[in-house]
């Protein structure tokens, strides 16, 4: 969907999936889901938001149940939590002390890799299909966020992204600008990698500041 | 999508889309949710029917997400809650015995206009999409109740449209209204807003007469 | 959908529609919905896992929301489990050492029957419109399960599917075998109705021998 180097963009795209597909796929097993329970909350979490793209697109089937490379990526992500999670268990039960925090915060990372490039890749497949400006920015940030969204509805949580963090703000804005480009005609591999590497750093600028939208009060009134 | 004069059909739409979202936007501040999940939940309430209701007709991308003055509205709704709110709990801290009901009947009664033009908004948009008859009642009744629903699903409650209350039916009555009057070759702007009337007359009388569709008993056999 | 005699296609997937709706209004008043609720969940449970395939091949509106015979097979199973619930706990509490297990045992059984002719019906709807192979395996699985997980997700509980017995996992390898005959250019009566049976069969077995997908462990690691 990225025009640019197409072993960058199939890379990044990898990435993406497969860091949501993690997250996914971690969400599962502490939920206590089986085996198939996991692998559907690694693809939900990986590829539903693409999914809602490509329906609200018409673009159907849906990339999320057609692409043999999406579907093994969260495949293996799935293996993966499956079979690492244990043996981490294990790792940490032997040395009660040891700082696990590096792999979480390298998932958050890739996780934030994945929301730019779903961001900038769902708005820029709606600007391709003609679809109105304001649906190319909805599209960028369903596709960015509506994968994790149904990942927390089917265990039963309110959706993480409603809740807190700076995380949903960065992708929409991604997608803006690449709809303020295309209508400026300016809409080339410069402005869709910047946008990719913007969207990163504000994500990851969020993430290391603690950042997070403000609450508003609930006080009680039931007018 | 209703005939008749534009300006009326133009205003009831916003109505009905402002009244569902600021309840989608209360909704959102009592479930604790960020400015972002506030003006999400605002926008699945007033929108999400709508929504559906196009991605069963194939009519995409859906209105819900093309539409700015649609979009607009349902922002300005989820905006008037969270700065209104805030403001009504002072209000009532410092007079505490303040009735503040009318604020919620008010609500309440716009919300049974938005349910009205939503059910025949919605059966109308089939009909003219050239839907089966019976497609045609279900969208029509989907556009009314579709964004309700949604909304309880997302902050982890069951819809309110399945547990209490007259609220669907007189919807699907309004929808069904429509496609019989279109097999009868009488659809005019008379039978139109006539229908809305009875729909929202129905409504408010279940509101006031405190109407609920009778709940089956639970008596705890598990076959 | 499928080939072959066309009272025993009628037949199976009205058998497949009426279990479903069974079970999904069993749930509706376990959870103390209303008549209106019980009804929804019935034809969510029935026909949603057919509405979601349409939406992913794009074959819309939806079958769901459009045959009568389908529609009315869902109200009917919503009206036996309203109707007869009450009675047999009045028979119950007349009789308490009264066995229903036969009653849950059969509806399991006709549930078993929907599972394989959903998942070979979807997979089958899918071919004949030319998804890619993969989207095939897809739709049928979520033909199969997808009502089901719906049901459970309205009423705020994690989908059963991802979480306990081989339910699934038959139902996607029968709708992998009728892909796979496609390719090899042998999908006719003979392998359909082979797999319809051989899903049951698998299902039935899992039934009685209580089997279920392993459970990674969850041991409490937050990396």
């Amino acid at each position: 969907m990225l025009t640019g180097p197409d072993h960058l963009r199939v890379a990044l795209d990898v990435i993406g999936i497969f860091a949501f597909a993690v997250s996914g796929g971690l969400v599962g097993v502490r939920a206590r889901l089986d085996l198939f329970g996991v692998a559907v909350l690694a693809w939900t979490t990986g590829l539903g938001g693409g999914v809602v793209r490509d329906v609200f697109l018409g673009d159907v089937p849906p990339v999320g149940i057609s692409d043999p490379l999406s579907v093994v990526t969260v495949l293996v992500a799935g293996l993966v939590v499956v079979a690492v999670y244990p043996w981490l268990a294990g790792l940490r039960r032997r040395n009660p002390g040891l700082p696990l925090r590096g792999i979480g915060s390298a998932v958050r990372h890739l996780d934030a890799v994945g929301l730019a490039v779903f961001a900038v890749s769902g708005s820029l497949k709606a600007v391709q299909l003609g679809a109105p400006p304001l649906a190319c920015v909805f599209v960028g940030g369903i596709t960015a966020v509506g994968g994790g969204a149904i990942r927390d509805v089917l265990v039963g949580q309110i959706p993480e992204v409603l809740r807190r963090e700076v995380y949903a703000v960065p992708a929409v804005l991604g997608a803006a600008i690449i709809v303020v480009a295309d209508r400026l005609d300016v809409l080339g591999a410069a402005v869709i990698w910047g946008t990719v590497v913007l969207v990163v750093a504000i994500r990851v600028a969020a993430i290391h500041l603690n950042l997070n939208i403000p609450t508003p009060p609930d006080q009680g009134v039931r007018p």
